[in-house]
């Protein structure tokens, strides 16, 4: 098929306090550094680099309820919730580059501010919706989906720095793919809350190509809300993207990541996208940052178009002789 | 769903002479030290550890009919059928911990002694369905369903310290899944037997899943049988379980490996397990044994109700600020 | 299954100048060492090695519309597809050992002047359909396809030393497998005449097995001409075949590849097999050239009726004690 018009607003978030590893904070410009705005040019895709945001320095930052940095994360996403909302304004399809997996409550926020309710694909070896009370770690990065789910409003308590931000995604709204390492309190969540989950285990059951057919199916089976894919890098498996803090063997495969993708961009409903936890310092070899951060722009390119198939101008006029 | 109960009788069975390279005799304290009792425990499971076999020190074994250490594997195993005996009579699943293949000759006879005709689920590169008089390599490793199976009963010789045994498997029980390295005798057994054997060919063309179907139905048509899962941990791709004595390319993935024993845990009947051939000095790097042992640990830890998509206890509260 | 009775002529095309990489001339005798006749043989498949071709030197060799060393090309191909007839002629199925994947025009060409139309079944990440006027970088082993079809005359142009040689391949009779890299010309092409593709897209989609049924229904629907399979071991995962001059992540499995093998050796209508693009001086260790060349092994041994369920001779007798 001829290439679709479409644009890339891209917006860098170097922010690594919604865990403890250094390094993620590094992802934006390693990602940028290996193509991203170019080969995304390539495929016909327009594309604005909003830069990368700068965030408030909080020197004040103790533990709120066993959790850590709550102060620094609620500013960041804060600011990063209007950014998302001025690209999205701007009319392109919002990119948002970790970072670590707290900015989701950023990013979705401003999303569904500038345009109203929201489908989230959450595609992640983590459930990521610990509450405060019942994260074993105390990292934001494992919270984000309770604070952003309506019906989790009464089990989030009140934090500091959180006062601009209400729940704005509901629970029939939200597929997971990927998930195998999920805590007890987060798989009682998950099925009090009727949330369609397509685990490991799912997606060896019924494939790749299956899981989106039903994703798709539900997301769109009512109105046909824009979309917020947000993708974690540690969803794939680590034999091929190890630079990340949390990797957990028995993930995605390459080929399934970009299925993922290419599909979800073929609905012609995506409209912002997360591509979180590439931690270069995390890589043993300067190969496995290539790897990791490699799938993580051919995760972009397919999710503005790019199919394996290829491509040609509509106009296309193969040369004589 | 809430965590079923269930109790694991460990068995280490530190014995590597069914075949000629040292090293798989440490399995077991191998796998244990990777955490295989917490784990297990951690996830709800009572554990009872039966500790290490002792084998008798067998001084004179010239082969007989070709084959090496005849009646040191027949003294060992004898020793082992009857610690699975006493496992099961205490009520456990019985987890047997090699050590080579040779040991699921005591392993499936202990459990029969215990409890009646089974059904075997074999997973496995290899059939090791020779006979003494059609193996190649004269390594008891590679033979012991022939040994086990009712209709080879006229087909393999008497043999020293075998005279405790007797076959207790029939063909029609019997299920292969990975094979990829059958001998010409082995694949006529197979055929003049009527096995069902699911081949890499077949997991290829029909998937793990429709395998797992179609293992179950095929086990649980009529009479449900107590399972014998015996898992040689070479059937496992040797990119991810490269720490055994003969691997083989093209193997199972380890999602496959854990969807067939989270399948196989579901079914209920899992009455005891074998996982044999993990060979610590096998491996060339020390991430090679890690990831051989862990994800031995992982495939046990499935058998006994781990689940990807998580668990959590049946009387959980979601903690309120 | 028996073993059918086959036989395999062999023929080494030691050549590199279809790209610019060293190396790719040595795959020959490299896949021989690995034992590749030996192992014919002793899975029962008759062998004859018609040694490797020697090609004419070809001094003067100046670009000719931006393609590099065309009469070298032209020289070899028509080398190689006198080779071919010999063998067909001999009553063989063809096996040309690679070189680089220019040669596909006289191995193809050779084929078809033998036996008459073909079914091709190419496998590669690339289409290798850019004629002289569109591809970007004048390697001719990007564009032995559009020598080949007879609906692509008109777009190439007469060359020197492809006198020789006229299209004898079909659109109709032509099916990809495994694309993944495919440039806007060559996309071009294929939906212009309707081709039949299998990307990797859709080899996620449907899984190799579908697309194998669905590549023999199509090849064999009406008349069952002879097979030609062209196989680039760059269709293959890199992190399988990586000794190879143009690899591309997100290939096949070596599983898939096996099956695809398997599947139309079991055809009964294949007649000719090119591997190509093995170059041992690509791989960074010898563990990766091991496992390319292994790789190119295991295919060619599908190729002629190697099943990993195993075999037996048709007359094999169980030995009793
Ligand atoms: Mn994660
Ligand atoms: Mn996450
Ligand atoms: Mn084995
Ligand atoms: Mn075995
Ligand atoms: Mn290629
Ligand atoms: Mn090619």
């Amino acid at each position: 098929p001829p290439l679709p018009q479409r644009s890339a607003g891209i917006i860098g978030a170097p922010f690594s306090k919604g865990q403890h590893r250094g390094g993620v904070e590094t992802g934006p410009d390693r990602i940028r550094a290996a193509g991203l705005l170019q080969r995304l040019q390539q495929q016909g895709c327009a594309v604005k680099d909003y830069g990368n945001l700068e965030f408030e320095e909080v020197t004040e930052d103790e533990p709120v309820r066993g959790s850590s940095r709550v102060r620094a994360v609620g500013s960041a996403n804060h600011r990063l919730s209007e950014a998302v909302q001025a690209v999205k304004k701007d009319g392109h399809t919002a990119v948002m580059l970790g970072g670590d997996h707290s900015l989701a409550i950023g990013s979705i926020h401003g999303h569904s501010a500038a345009v109203g309710p929201l489908s989230v694909l959450w595609v992640d070896a983590h459930a990521d919706v610990n509450t405060p009370l019942t994260s074993y770690t105390g990292n934001l990065h494992g919270q984000p989906m309770s604070y952003l789910l309506h019906e989790l409003r009464s089990k989030v308590p009140a934090l500091p720095n959180f006062s601009w931000m209400k729940p704005c995604v509901s629970a029939r709204d939200l597929v997971y793919i990927g998930l195998r390492d999920v805590d007890p309190a987060e798989h009682y969540i998950l099925k009090l809350l009727g949330v369609k989950v397509f685990s490991m285990s799912q997606v060896d059951h019924l494939g790749v190509a299956r899981v989106m057919e039903e994703t798709c199916d539900y997301l769109c089976s009512s109105v046909k809300k824009p979309i917020h894919l947000s993708f974690d890098i540690d969803a794939i498996d680590p034999s091929i993207t190890p630079a990340t803090g949390t990797p957990v063997v028995g993930g995605l495969t390459y080929r399934e990541g970009l299925y993922i993708t290419e599909h979800l961009s073929q609905t012609g409903l995506l409209s912002a996208v997360d591509l979180v936890e590439v931690n270069p310092l995390r890589g043993r070899t300067e190969d496995e940052v290539r790897s990791t951060v490699g799938t993580a722009v051919d995760l972009l390119l397919a999710c503005f178009g790019r199919v394996r198939e290829g491509n040609h101008p509509s106009d296309y006029h193969l040369p004589d002789p």
